[in-house]
Order: C-alpha cells, then structure tokens, then sequence
C-alpha cells in the first residue's frame, strides 16, 4: 500500500503515520517526490486494511498495491484449473454448455426440454429447484420435487446437473443431488454460504455479484477454497448500469481479466445479462469469441408458459442454432491460439 | 401492465397477445394508439409476471403500471409506522440517532464508546459481533462473545442495542440479545434470511442493496411484513456508482421518494456511504435535512485502531458536533411542518 | 403515453389531466383498472413532452410508449443504409475495420502505421489532428498539419481517413480533408455540432456518449439526419459504469438493439472502451460475433512512445492476428445467416 | 504516480520501464516490496500520462498519484474565490439564490416569474434562452429574443442574470446580455467551448457532465483558469445511474470534496437532479445542510403550461418556503462554523 500526503503535510504528521505502520508490524519506506511524499507500506503478509491510515492528519489519500486474494489467483497456482464433472471437463480448452429453464416445473418439462438441449449439443443441464424471487408472490420453485426432477434428468439423459443452493439449511439436500452447485447472483457476499461451500464435496458455481468488481467475486471465491474446496467455476451474467434496453449490461473485459488474474474457469449466462431472447444468441456467441469457458443459457420448449423468466428463454431451435454458431467460433480460436 | 405492440404487428398477432392474457385470468384491453396498437392488461392481483409476453411475436415492450408491493406500501397502510423499542421511538415526528464502533472489539472499548455517544445524543448503540467482510483473511467480529458485550453496554447505559445478523444458523443468538437485528447490505436479497426475519419477535433494521431500486428493497421487506413481522426500519447507506471519492453515492432522494411509498420510517447511515471522516458530518447534515427519521453513525474512541472501518468513524468530540447541528436542523423541520 | 393515477385519485384530478391532454391537441382515453385509473394518450405526433403532467395532483407516474425518433427508426427506413467511402462499404453485409493511431504525430508515424494496417487488413485510417483532453497541458494534436498528413496517407495508400471535428468552427476543415468525419463522445450532445454535422457533405461516425442511452444516442443522429445529412455511422466504444479492470464497459447488447431499432450501420471500438491493449483483441472478437458492422482500432509502431493512449494502441503484429481472427468469424456469422 | 510490476516480472523487463520512465526526463525510484516491485515515478511536473507504461511487459497496474489540476486547487490557491457580480456574492459566507424558470417563454412569463422569485429571496434569476434539447423536435428556446428578455428583467428587477451558451458561434451574444454564462452538462468536456470561456469577460457557471468524476470536472475548470478567466462558479445537479426513482442521483458528497480540493464555490442544482417537483425541496434542503455555497432553483408560476421541464419546476410559493427553510439551515452552519 502507498499512503500518499498532503503537500503541506508536517513532518510530525508523517512520523505519525510511519509509526502507526510499524506498530502494526510493518515496514515504512517514506519516498520523497517532487512536492510530497508518499510512503509505501511493505512487507506486510497480503493486503493491509487501509482504514486506520485515511483518517489520519496530513493523509491525502490511499492506494493498494498488493491483490487481496491469494489462493485463486494465478500468482499463487500458474496453470488453469480444469474441473470435471462425469464426462464433462470444464476449463481451458473446452466449451463447456448449460442449459435448461429458469426452473423445474415437471417431470415432463424438464425432460422435454432436457432431451432437445442435449441433442442440440449441451454437456450439463441446469434447472432450478429454489428460486430466488424479488417478490415474495412469486413462484419459489418446486423445492426438492424439483431436485428429484433433476436426478431423473441425469439418469435418463447422462447430463450432470448443475441447481442453485439458496442457504445453508438446504445445503445438504441440494448437494445430495447436484453435480455443481450454484450460489447464485444476490448470494455472492452471504459468507455463511460461501463458507458452507467451502466445505462441500462438489464443484460450486459462483455467479458474479450485480455490483461486484471483480476483486470482490474474486474474493467471494476465496472463501471457497480457503474452505477447502477448490473447485469452484465462475459465472458472468451481468452488471447492474444505466443502461435500460438489456437487464443488465454484460461485461465481457471481465474473461479476459479473470483468465489473467485467476487459474480458475469462467463461464458467461447471456440468458440473464440480456433479460431477452432476441439478444440472448448475439452475447453467445460474444461470450465464446471473447474466450468464456463455456456458457449457460436459459432454453424453455414453451417460453410463454413458463413459471420464471420466460421472455430470456429460448426455443430449442434457437439454442441448436447457438450451439452450432458458438462451436464454429470456438474452433476458430482453438486454430488460432 | 402494458403490452406495447409494434407499429406493424399484425391482427393474429395482436390477438395472441390478448389470448395469452386472458388465459391467465385477466382482463385485455386493446388501446388503439396514433400508430400502435398498445394492450391494457386489467383486473390482475397484484402485479403481472410480464416474461411471457416479451417474447411474443410483434410484441415491442412491456410497461409495469402496477407497484408490486403492498404490506409496506403506503397506499396499503396510509398512517406513518412508528416503532417503539423500550423508550426509544423511530418514525415521523422523532429523530433518532443509532451511534457506535463498526465492530464490537472489547467490553472496554464498546462502554468507552458507548458512554461517549450516550453523553453526545446518541439513543441507540450500534456494533457488529458477526462481521460481513469481503476477505476471509479479515477479523470476522467477536460472535457470541460480541453480544455479551452489547448487553453489558445496554445494562449500563440503558441505551437499546442494533447488531447485525448474517445467517439463519445465529438468528436466535442475535435475537436474544439485540434489540434491533440488522440485515446488512449483501444480504438485503438473501431471502431465506428475509423469510426468518418474518418470524422474529424483533424490529429489523434492513439496509438498502448496495444496487438495488427501491422497489427491490421494498419488496425485501414485504418479505418480512408478509411473514408476520411488521416492524421494519429501511436504511439507506448508498449505492455503487462510477464515483470514486466516496465509498458509495449517497441517494438521498430515497428518503422522500421512500416516504411517499411506504409507511414504514427509514433513516441514513451517512459513515458507509462516505467511507470517510470527513464526509460524515455534512452527509448527516443533509440526509437529516432531506426528512430521514434518523441516522446510524460509526463512531471510535481510538479510530486509528479500530479493527475495522477506521476511516470512516468519528472522533466522540466530532460526534458531539454532529449532534448538535443535526437536532438543530431537525427543529426548524419540525417548525416548518 | 400512459399516465399513472394514484389509487385514491379522485375524479376531479382525473378529470383535469384529461383537459390538460386535450387542451394540447391529443386525446386522452381514460383506462379503468383494477384498482387505479391510467389516461392513455393518443394520436399525438411523435413522443410526447411529459413534464407537466408528471407534477399534476393525483399523477403517480408517467410512461412513455411511443419511441422518440423518427428519420434513424427502422420503422420509417426498413431497409439497411450502406455507406459508401470510394470503394470502401459500411453497413449491412460488410465487415469495415478502420485503424490506426490514437494521434496524429509526425507523417513518418502516420504513414509507417497506415502501411501495417492495410497490409494487415484495414480499410479505412484513423488518426486523430484535433484531440479533446482531459487536461488543457496534455497534447492537444497538430491541427491542419495533421490533416495534410491524413491526405498524405490517402494519397500513398488508397485508403479513405477518418478523423474527429471537436467544433464548428474547425468543421469546414476538417471536411476538407476527412472521408468521413467524427463526432466523439463528449460531443454526442453538443446539439450546435450535430446541427453542423447535419449539413455536411460527408458520412458522419458518431460515438455514443460516455452515458447516454440508446434513445439518446438514436435522437442525437435524428438532429444530422433532420439537417439533411442521412449517412451516419454509429459506433459503440463503451460507457461508465462502476467497473475499475476496464476504461469503459463495452455495451455489447447495444448491437443488436440499434440493428433492430435503426437502419442505420454500427461498429464498435474496443480501444476506448477496454482502455488497456491486452482486452483489445477478446473485446474485437466479440464485437464482430455479436454482429457490428465494424471495427476501429487503435495501432501504433511504437506504443511506448506514443503521445496519447499507447497504453490501449495494439502493436502491428497483434493488429494483423486480430484481423485474421475477426474475419473468420465474421464468415461463420455469413454463413449461418 | 507509482508503476506496479507483477510478482514474477523479471528484472530486465524492470530496467525497461526504469529506462522509459527516465528517457521522459523524470525519475524512477524502484521499490521492493514484500513480493513485489513498485517503481516510483518521481520530480515530474504535473500529472504523468500514464499510457506508455501501462502496456510494457511485467507491467501489473498504474497508479496515479499527483492531482492533474493546478489552477483550480486549494494546494496552488489556499483561500476560497468569492464571486461578486454586482451587489451578489456567490462564495464562502453566502448562500446564494438562483431561481427562474427552464426557458424564457415570453416577457410576461419572465417578469412575472421574476418577481415572485424576487420577492420570495432569490438573488439571481436564472433562464434559458438557448437550450440543449434531446430532441430535435422539442421547443430550443428563444434564441436573441429571450436575451433580451433576460435583460429586461434585470432592468425591472436588479437581478443579475444567469443563462446558458450552447457554442462559440453566440458566445458573444450570450456574453452580451448575461451577468454569468452557464455551461450545461452536455457541454463540460466540450473543451473549444471551455477555451473559449477562458477569455470571456463574465463569470462562467459550469455544470458537471453527466458522469464525471470530479478530476475530470476540475480539469474542465481548469481550461478556463488557464486561458485567463478565474471566475468559475461549479454547478453540482446530479449523475446518472441506475436509479429510476430520480431523474439523476443527486451526489452531495462532491460538495465537502470539491470545497477541500478547489477554491471555487459550488452550488446545487436540485431541480435537474429530481427531475420531479416532490423532490426538490427535501434535496435543496440538503444541498444546504452539506454546505453548498447556493442553489438554482426552477420555478415557474404555471408549471403545467411549461414548455419544458415543467414537471421539476416549483410553484412560486413552494420556492418561498423553500427559500425560507434553507435560509434557516444555512444560519445554523454558520452558526456552528
């Protein structure tokens, strides 16, 4: 950390936050500039808590240097981490696709949809049990019915399944069926659950926050594995703006910062970035060309009749066109890297 | 709702459109515009899930008319909510001001602090023993021990306390100790806790997402109203924007706009919203000015080695000021009104 | 438009925002709902002014149906404007990378690049002579001397230039030399610039303002087209957002919005919008899968020592792998379509 | 400013950037730190551009650490800038007034607003005669004759007059006719416009754009100090995000910013942040409260016949009460200060 004075600070004032470093148990290094000075704050272990400095007299301003997070990033673990899920691998060098409906509403829904998506080319089928919903009048999902629903997609079609998890006491039950697990989106920052995921035996989908930089999903993940599990995939699907013609605004610089910065897989969901169909096919295929890991996407057989999100939903032979695009895309990169 | 249809959308497709509404038990109206065809969508309780019909052929946009909430609206309960813990009361007419560390390190330190702020105006005390933080590397508050010591301050001073709960699994805990729970930003969409906290037999005091809208956060706590726990307290404590000179971007406009709304009382947390020192003061000025019922504010004895949060609370005798001004603001309301 | 009554609006209120609609020439068909009333607003031309309805007693909320533009809508043009430069198309069917530095410098600079960029697959240049800085003390571009050096590079090589007009006064100028002239981001809503634009003789590329929405954007081509000029190009460069890993967060979902909404070609630049060289080439790539019409690009010989934005400027080689990339998937997008 | 390199850059990669920074004339101080090297970039004049470095190898991250403004910071003028413009002082100590309607409609609408506003407390009166119009389509104001307008009010009512100059082409005409010229939004980084406000003769009121952070703002300002004008007044009105509930976010915190980093005086405008009337006194109150130097205020005696904005526009008794609370507030600042 650089902690940066007034131009005008005293020098008793920079003695005072000289001190105020090393009784924290860290180096001072004051370097003078050319009309102020500025000290850098070394040797401490990872990344030192700024607050007691700001408020300090003389204190301009404070900047970090060091990264906060450690066990995710590739300064601590060079090569990429592949997970793999049954037959599926998801991470460099694959194109891992998910898909299915917002939610399970039967038997019958999932498993239509389920046979159309994994003929049209997807590896994992997704589909959620518990809903997060805004309004408490929503429909809420249909609970473990819909994770028994899942288990019986995975038996009769091969694919894992991959379900959101909403909160500890339900922790064990969607483990017992879920290939991966998903901490969905408002979840990013409840630490309870990302320590609980630290603890569990399957691989975590970690879906970005709606407002989170990218250091804060990337410590969102250090819970993880500094829990113990170090097979965690994470999920771009959006960044709240101002922006009003898509519900959220995607950011895709987030692959290629989160492939430098981090050893770990990054998928894209374009299904919840746009908010709807008509641009769920374009982000696609902007998702695979920017080098995402794989994608998940929201496919229903009958988006008007579905329970949650229907208007993002695409129709299976939308999804098999996608399928078709982003692979010829993904080739093209392969070739060229 | 509002279906707003393309200029050339067709007959059949209009009338599927007005098909897919009925079918779902309401009311269609076709509205003849100068160059569109837009379609009312009537009789419905509540609001409409509007998915299904962004994706229809020849459909343009979906426009919400109805507000989705109802316990805590306004309209619902047109009379001002004002709760009462032992002699405090927060809600129109009062302003009430909730001061304290950011986190509860020693008995010592939180009777310190407490004294002070008892001295200054404060009627509330505020401290954290269960620690939201970013890092796992970071200390993570005292946890029971945390609450042990709020009590203590309470038996002492007679001052109510607010401490934040994080999970289900110590939502007894915190119960039985605090007066007021608090459910923090990053949880203000963790709907398994929202759901408890309908159960609890204690106000919540529920802070505003860190991007959320207000009917985000009001449909939050409808989902406490809607369990059977009718005493809320919305806090506002900014939200994330591209500004860089404060942590957030206080919106003080969400106190007028919240309290035409909703009848339930809603005050400011100035010191979160700034991140640092030097801007508390005026933002509680301000937030105090603009009709918040009052305020939450981080305040340290020895900020300088505060275990968290540092920069950004007051200095006691900062405090005091504080105090002072924003009674005084607050009488020339009163005399106003 | 559709305005919003309260729920306890009473008739009298109702009542005068019917007379205020037809007092200005529209019709108002009042729309009895569940439990509030909406007023319709009909056969009005164009959009609406919604300002002096929104203030009226009883109004709760105003909500625009009717989209604002007009000449740039897809509804008036359905068909796609291609704009022709010499030989050079930009539109529908094309795929038109422009390139080169961020800044005119000297002719050896200006010419040493433009010849990397063609060989490697450029159509167009672009240089800028009149460059708006932050900072009055930064390097301000050469002026004239910089566009005879365009002319220079479109004399020596056959490509067209493009390059920015920062006023009026300077626009008979920059007309002169310029193929196609540019409107940037600080200037998408200098209303006086666009009318000028309005009445040039040459395409215009106008950029999206650093937060303007898309309508924004939309209505700010709508002042050139009204003026007379109907070849406008739009291009997408990001915008403000919370985000710190990038300059700008590319808006990717705007392509296919502005194709839909407009006949109008749109390209995107992901120099500006990623701020930093190594997101320039995942962010083209993406760019050209989510269906822009085009690309401009930052290349400079020698980056380190450029005079302006070195930092986003691709070194030749990268540039000569990004157009082999672009065009590849450019022919997949061809081919599926 | 401080080059950060990656943990594992090698040392020759460290030399380079040594190398460059001192080709450039300045002074590079490598620093070693725990696990990684900064290099101090030292003894340069002003802010460094930081885009060479940012792309050369092992090169981790930038941080800028000197302010790039000069002129208008209190480190290079301690004492505040008192503006006085006629018998009006806009500055520490005053609480100034600007009140008016959006645009001048005719001379019976401009005096008859006048003297309400007069009587009610405002020093200044405010209106457009040029206005910024999303649309080409919606009213543009009077042009020349609501300059004289604005001439005859100050004639009847001794009001100095504030309005806005949208280009060079009427800069002197606006100057003519105007006691300060307004800068809008639209047009802060419109920097031939800023250089020529540099030279004008009359103080310049300058809005901030409508996502600038406040160095970018300052730097606007500064384009005008450096071409010899000091007397800048900033306009605070609110920054877009994404929030719905206001027209923009009304960003307080820049006031106690600005005010410790610049000389200059800054006012509030609370109507452009709202953008609806039920809002704007609650936030004028608060501009206030955070120690703004003044507000411009929109009033119009007929808000719903306003041919623009009239939805944001005060009746002439809510801007006394306004004037009166306000006035009340700032006495209680004063007191305390």
């Amino acid at each position: 950390m650089l902690v940066v004075m007034n131009k005008n600070a005293r020098p008793e004032e920079i003695d005072a936050v000289v001190r105020a470093i090393e009784e924290r148990g860290m180096t001072a290094r004051p370097i003078a500039g050319g009309d102020r000075v500025s000290i850098g704050v070394l040797y401490n272990k990872g990344s030192v808590d700024p607050s007691p400095f700001l408020g300090m007299a003389g204190v301009m301003d404070l900047i970090p240097v060091t990264r906060p997070y450690k066990l995710v990033s590739r300064e601590f673990k060079p090569e990429d981490t592949i997970i793999r899920v049954g037959d599926v691998a998801i991470g460099n060098g694959h194109l891992t696709i998910m898909a299915g409906p917002c939610a399970i509403e039967s038997e019958v829904q999932a498993l239509t949809i389920a046979e159309h998506v994994k003929k049209a080319g997807a590896q994992m089928f997704r589909g959620g049990a518990f809903k997060p919903r805004t309004s408490p009048y929503s429909f809420q999902g249909l609970g473990e019915a819909g994770l028994k629903i899942l288990a019986k997609v995975r038996e009769e079609t091969g694919m894992p399944v991959v379900t959101e998890v909403m909160d500890e006491e339900n922790f064990d039950l969607v483990q017992e069926y879920a290939d991966v697990i998903q901490i969905g989106t408002r979840n990013m920052q409840n630490f309870s659950l990302l320590r609980r995921a630290g603890q569990a035996r399957k691989p975590v989908l970690l879906k970005r926050g709606m407002s989170a930089v990218i250091d804060e999903w990337l410590m969102a993940a250090e819970y993880i594995l500094e829990g113990g599990n170090t097979e965690v995939i994470l999920c771009e699907r959006g960044v709240r703006t101002f922006v009003k013609h898509s519900r959220n605004t995607l950011d895709l610089s987030a692959v290629p910062v989160v492939r430098r910065e981090s050893h770990l897989p990054i998928i894209v969901d374009p299904s919840h970035a746009a908010g709807r169909r008509d641009q769920v096919i374009p982000l696609s295929r902007a998702s695979v060309a920017a080098d995402a890991h794989g994608l998940m996407v929201e496919v229903h057989h009958e988006p008007d009749k579905a329970m949650s999100d229907g208007a993002q939903s695409l129709y299976p032979e939308q999804f098999e066109s996608l399928c078709r695009q982003v692979r010829a895309i993904f080739d093209i990169s392969r070739h060229e890297a």
